[in-house]
């Protein structure tokens, strides 16, 4: 039905290399984090794709993510996994937010409900391309529902973590999908320390955010899209939901390997990492002007999809902003759960809680003349807003009674 | 960004027709039902889109729901609303099918989660267009949800009944995304009976399925997409849950409309219409050999959703599954939810319990040969299984005491 599924195609990668050091990392064998202890970025024979690829042909493509796969680490056809990738529509919220410009990314709409099936499709069809059995992985619930599913369809065994406090919906998502799933009592990177004590025991492979180099690859296709949406011409700014920050680091890769393929120029969106205000360790950073950020104490806030204390690719998040001119912004849980409230009741669009933070911190920015109403902006929503609670709502009617219809 | 939203388009509806009666009624003015009670049909001048659109025009655009504007009613580019109705994807589930010629389309990435979107956001356009300022609607809750969506975003009021027992999330959903909304102790035709009350009084537009002529076409891009996603060849079969039935009828029209455009063959499939053993008015009448079928008494199962005992299009359906050589066929609850669970487990799919019915039919299908392993055959997933309760499943692990990695 879908040929980029099925077509056999050149594959470009011709190593990786440590973002810290740059150190370089054989292509096609199994690597985790660098020994720097850093990620690994992927690298590709960009000249060649150049020669090989050209926008109208891509175009001519089905508009899902592995139409991208020159750009892209899987080599064999045959490991290419898939549950509908499509590419996510950009949705405007004129009332919500105020400006006709703005353009919501529903990531929602991805298979599991949220954007990190983009990451983890990929990740897992390495892991199946590199032979892995065995996988372990911490989340706050959406990453850990999307390994799940893709894992299962093909064949590789998952035990996942989540923080005890993980909405049930997820849990049970993951569960039902076919991973073992358990409840920790701590935060997300407690959960990531039991999947680094069994990983270095041999018993799993450890797929925490950024300690394989694949989920990057499958978040960047959220820049390529961005790209191809736009007509190649990148907005002015992004307001990107930062926990681990793969996409945003993605992204700005996607940026730069579209610009060596001329497909892009020089232009570059401010890049807006949004964290909530209770767990805002990338803000703290930004704004002490410091390239590392130090673990968040206390953590909380409703948006648990970007409640990471420490994030392995904090530098990377940092270099993106500061090269890009954006900043690094954090929302308190009122002007969150006020945004998700407006966006539903203003425009029909139901946001999740780390949307809904991009929502405010755009607001917030317009407020403060960081951004100008008549500029292109693409906010982020990363998950479906059904996963998560919403208020109460719903009156009885007894139909065996007398209604009256005035008050209806 | 999506220029199907944007351009000018020209239109070619010509008028209504009743279903029963083929009594002519006039585009361009707001209708219910036919004299005879009946739904109405839109009828276009094909001829006209024969000359005006080609295959490879259509294939050029971006493709959404509104890539089909010469087959839609609305006439005006500015009555065009949209929450990013993408095209769905079709998703293989060769383990928990048993068949690696079957295929799910996943309706569950519409806006608010369900193949409802694609009739509300048709039926709420030619409202904005025909001058509704009040629309009511009962629901077993996703179309609730889509109606709510949509009327909010084009400022129109909605009003929204529910059976008592509707699933938390939707009643939430619904009231979050701006309309009002009731319970009411009864099952959805009682709450029809509320609208239909409302309606005659003046208080509102009756939105119920079939009670307005453009939900059936907004559901007929089911067809469509089916059409082009399958390289104009239609498949063998299809699977479809059968509540009050517009996306059947929906599909059954748009072949028709298709044939005429010259765009396919004589050749259909198959039409299996699924119902829920616990509610199978069609199924029963099908057996029956008549053209009616008598209101289902003491309705009950896990599939809220065609949890419908009696369809005002019920002859329309019974019409295309005979037609076509398909059956009407039930399914237990038990069936369902082990559907839903092996989909999940197997394929990594997490279905409707709807969804679950139309896997547990063709299943049942296969077994007694109604069906060949070779045919190709779509399932229609009308729902994301996100909405609907899932087992138990979280176990808890103490980070702080002794951890045994064996029995993870």
């Amino acid at each position: 039905m879908n040929p980029n599924l099925t077509t056999d195609r050149p594959t470009f990668v011709t190593h990786l290399e440590c973002s810290l050091t740059g150190e370089r990392y054989e292509a096609d064998r199994l690597h985790g984090l660098s020994r720097a202890g850093r990620p690994l970025l992927v690298r590709y024979d960009l000249d060649a794709v150049k020669t090989t690829l050209s926008r109208d042909a891509l175009a001519a493509r089905q508009t899902d993510m592995w139409r991208w796969r020159e750009l892209l680490p899987v080599r064999r056809t045959e490991d290419v996994v898939s549950l509908g990738e499509i590419e996510t529509p950009l949705i405007p919220i004129p009332r919500s937010a105020g400006s006709a410009n703005v353009w919501v990314k529903d990531e929602g709409r991805l298979p599991t409900g949220s954007f990190k099936a983009r990451g983890l499709v990929m990740a897992v069809a390495m892991a199946k391309e590199l032979g892995v059995t065995r996988i372990a992985m911490p989340t706050n619930g959406n990453a850990g529902a999307a390994l799940a599913a893709y894992a299962t369809r093909v064949g590789i065994e998952t035990i996942v973590f989540c923080p005890e406090d993980t909405p049930e919906v997820n849990v049970r998502e993951i569960a039902m999908q076919g991973a073992r799933v358990w409840r920790v009592n701590g935060l997300i990177d407690d959960c990531g320390a039991i999947v680094g004590k069994g990983a270095a025991e041999g018993r799993w492979f450890d797929f925490s955010t950024l300690k394989e180099p694949y989920r990057i690859e499958g978040k960047k296709t959220m820049g390529l899209e961005l790209a191809a949406q736009f007509g190649w011409e990148l907005p002015d700014a992004i307001f990107y939901p930062t926990g681990g920050g793969t996409g945003l680091i993605g992204m700005w890769k996607a940026f730069d390997e579209l610009e060596a393929l001329g497909w892009i120029g020089a232009k570059r969106p401010r890049m807006y990492a949004v964290q909530a205000s209770g767990c805002a360790p990338i803000v703290r950073a930004f704004e002490d002007g410091v390239e590392h950020a130090e673990r968040w104490e206390d953590a909380h806030t409703v948006a648990a999809g970007i409640r990471v204390p420490k994030a392995v690719g904090d530098f990377l998040i940092l270099r993106a902003v500061r090269a890009s001119g954006g900043k690094a912004l954090g929302v308190g849980d009122p002007a969150i759960l006020k945004a998700v409230d407006e966006a539903a009741r203003k425009d029909g669009l139901l946001l999740c809680p780390e949307g809904g933070a991009t929502l405010a911190a755009y607001r917030e920015a317009l407020r403060t003349g960081e951004v100008d109403e008549d500029e292109r902006v693409v906010l982020f929503n990363c998950a479906t807003g059904l996963k998560y609670p919403m208020p109460e709502a719903p009156r009885t009617l007894d139909r065996h009674g007398a209604i009256d219809f005035d008050m209806l």
